[in-house]
């Protein structure tokens, strides 16, 4: 079946039927009838870096490691190369304790607090640009038949989104295939279990689009800026001050991207264009997440 | 007109045509034609409290007064009846300053931070649950026909949602009476801005409730609790520990509320339901923000 293998490309796929992740919730509904729902769940999840509690994340609680070195990677606290010598979770406690053989830059960077502009109290550490100046992506050509390849592969690809609602989603693809698919409340939690993934395995970031369901924010352009990935790709809306800064690293970046529509705002002159919008069929809203707007 | 009686109500509505909250952005749309969007602002802003920098938050921009009273509040760094001296705003500097003649807290807040689950790197000081076990909400009566007339009025009320979309607002209600409409690229300041209105005016919020475009997560639960307000209600989809913490303070929640369809998740018994749903239209898809699942 082309679903099936459409999934085996994934290296991860959200498993939504993972008995952690969700939890049936009572209520009542309009009419007055009582109603169970499928609920994401929630948790604190305390990070460390060696002797050093650096953050407590709510979270839906999978790929706790990913999450804490993905973390400690996108506030410059973890640089390349750095030797980690053990990523150490502990269920009851809700902790992860991260270490490496060498002094961390983190104290001071505890100094500086930038709260940013989700959907949460934001704080990176440190200065959120900083890392910025020394960026030179990669000029990677996207195909406009690769984007909605994607797209439809990652609408269909079964998720605790389409089970619980709720939730952010955050993809690492490679041409037309979604390797890594990471979900979390806050998509900022996404995107940072991406980053440890990554850093783990070591991934070349030079040939990767990054694609998420949520805004373009600064914060998600800086993010994927850092990591290395050369084009970001949202169904969402976008803020002037992201797209002034994707401008600048020479990010490509396309925003409200829903059935054949989409909106490039910075790097247009790397897409490809190779497919014809007018044979893409309008979004299936079964497979519609947020507005273009959002 | 309806909606020019409706939008008198209000005593802070937003504002779509300010200058300073959007630009226009260029960009290149899918079938290759350039295209100019309204696209909102994000701007850093750095809240002082006395002479300690506390935060750097980014946001659209409006009323940095009352972001900065609401999140020093919302914080616990301000206490019921605690004397604010001054709130300098600083234009050039994107600084506002919250002075007060009394010593605060703040420096051991500052040693623990939280990490929350809204979409940014979220990070709230001190204990999030703290000062929670001291709330007891007034058992306030939610009307259905009131939650019916607020998600009209709010959805038909002229926002920058609708003029740029990627923001969230926050409402805070009377009866069926939106009064204070706040809007931001993160909800949580939205939130907070109310916060810093209502601290601001003294607003008694027992009888008040609260309307957000964004997800009921525990973060917005344990807000709302400790502004004082005893119901919440969403066009969105919530998360496990956001009901049971409301369960616990109780704190009415209604969330998916879309059309004639809701569901009440916690304080069911303080509903009257005195509106027929069979006689609410299902939800113009031209008002739609977010599916009931998001």
């Amino acid at each position: 079946m082309a679903v099936d293998n459409e999934l085996s490309n994934y290296l991860i796929a959200p498993d939504p039927s993972a008995a952690r992740l969700t939890r049936a919730v009572e209520g009542v509904d309009h009419t007055g009838q009582a109603t169970n729902i499928s609920v994401v769940e929630e948790r604190p999840l305390t990070i460390f870096l060696n002797g050093q509690e650096i953050v407590t994340a709510m979270t839906i609680g999978d790929y706790p490691q990913y999450l804490a070195l993905g973390f400690l990677r996108n506030q410059g606290m973890l640089r390349d190369g750095e030797a980690v010598t053990g990523v150490d979770y502990d269920d009851d406690l809700e902790t992860v304790v991260v270490r490496t053989d060498s002094q961390t830059t983190y104290e001071e960077k505890l100094k500086k607090k930038t709260r940013t502009s989700g959907c949460a109290v934001g704080t990176v550490f440190g200065d959120m640009m900083e890392g910025l100046e020394d960026v030179t992506l990669p000029p990677l050509q996207v195909k406009t038949s690769d984007l909605y390849t994607l797209a439809a592969r990652i609408n269909r690809t079964p998720s605790l989104y389409l089970e619980a609602g709720a939730i952010h989603g955050t993809v690492l693809c490679q041409g037309d295939k979604p390797l890594v698919y990471m979900e979390d409340v806050g998509r900022h939690n996404a995107v940072d279990k991406i980053a440890g993934w990554m850093f783990s395995e070591r991934t070349d970031p030079s040939d990767k689009l990054l694609y998420t369901t949520g805004r373009l924010t600064s914060e998600m352009v800086i993010k994927t800026a850092l990591m290395g990935i050369p084009a970001l790709a949202s169904r969402s809306g976008f803020t002037a001050w992201g797209v002034e800064i994707a401008r600048e690293v020479g990010l490509t970046l396309i925003g409200r991207m829903r059935g054949k529509r989409f909106v490039c705002l910075s790097g247009e002159e790397r897409l490809l264009r190779d497919a014809d919008p007018d044979q893409m069929a309008e979004e299936d809203s079964k497979h519609g997440r947020k507005g273009a707007k959002e």
